[in-house]
């Protein structure tokens, strides 16, 4: 397969860790990042974007302030900019994100969950 | 579920024609789209902006000039601004595509087959 073409289950698999975003591909000054996603994560907003999510497998809860949000396989949700949300999965959860370039997992929040974006090739 | 959750399989089995791809979310000024696709589309080219696709079901070819690039299920490509493509698919294909608002299907080339954005509620 040409090294332009990305299998997302195939970049999935090469993730070890929860929380680790890994860029699939990019878009013009986008990327489309996989992950995998277990436990909870931390408070954050992101002011200046919104922030995709689709589910490829498991059951994933984006808490926000008001309510909840429960997305199942091909369920997508954008996170409008500026909402305050914290995901959570029980079992692990497979998942596609899509923000711009630069965007940091933890929001304005920072903590030890801020991850930079990892490559596939592990750099 | 509320309604700013969108389901990709839901979506597509709203979607009655071939080529005519309907609005999935967005995500501040891009959007995701659904679409089927089937036979051979017209050669064209985005000379303003990236174009995505992540294949969803079926074997979708996307024609170059220079090569032809084959994506299976969950491959996911992106053809780079500028460049020419046809995308062709002899059994239906189900994708998602990527790209800025105001994105025309045909590119540069208009004809027939140029369709507007859809809205899923049939607008």
């Amino acid at each position: 397969m040409p090294d332009d073409i990305r299998n997302v289950h195939t970049a999935l698999s090469m993730i070890t860790e929860p929380w680790q975003p890994h860029r699939l591909t990019s878009i013009n000054d986008y990327d489309v990042k996989v992950v995998k996603l277990q436990g909870e994560f931390t408070w954050h907003t992101h002011p200046e974007t919104d922030e995709l999510f689709l589910v490829l497998s498991g059951v994933l809860t984006i808490q926000m302030r008001d309510r909840d949000v429960v997305l199942h396989p091909n369920d997508v949700y954008v996170v409008p900019r500026g909402v305050e949300h914290c995901p959570m999965a029980s079992e692990e959860v497979h998942a596609i994100l899509i923000e711009p370039q630069g965007t940091v997992n933890t929001g304005d929040a920072g903590g030890d969950l801020t991850s930079p974006l990892r490559e596939l090739d592990g750099s």
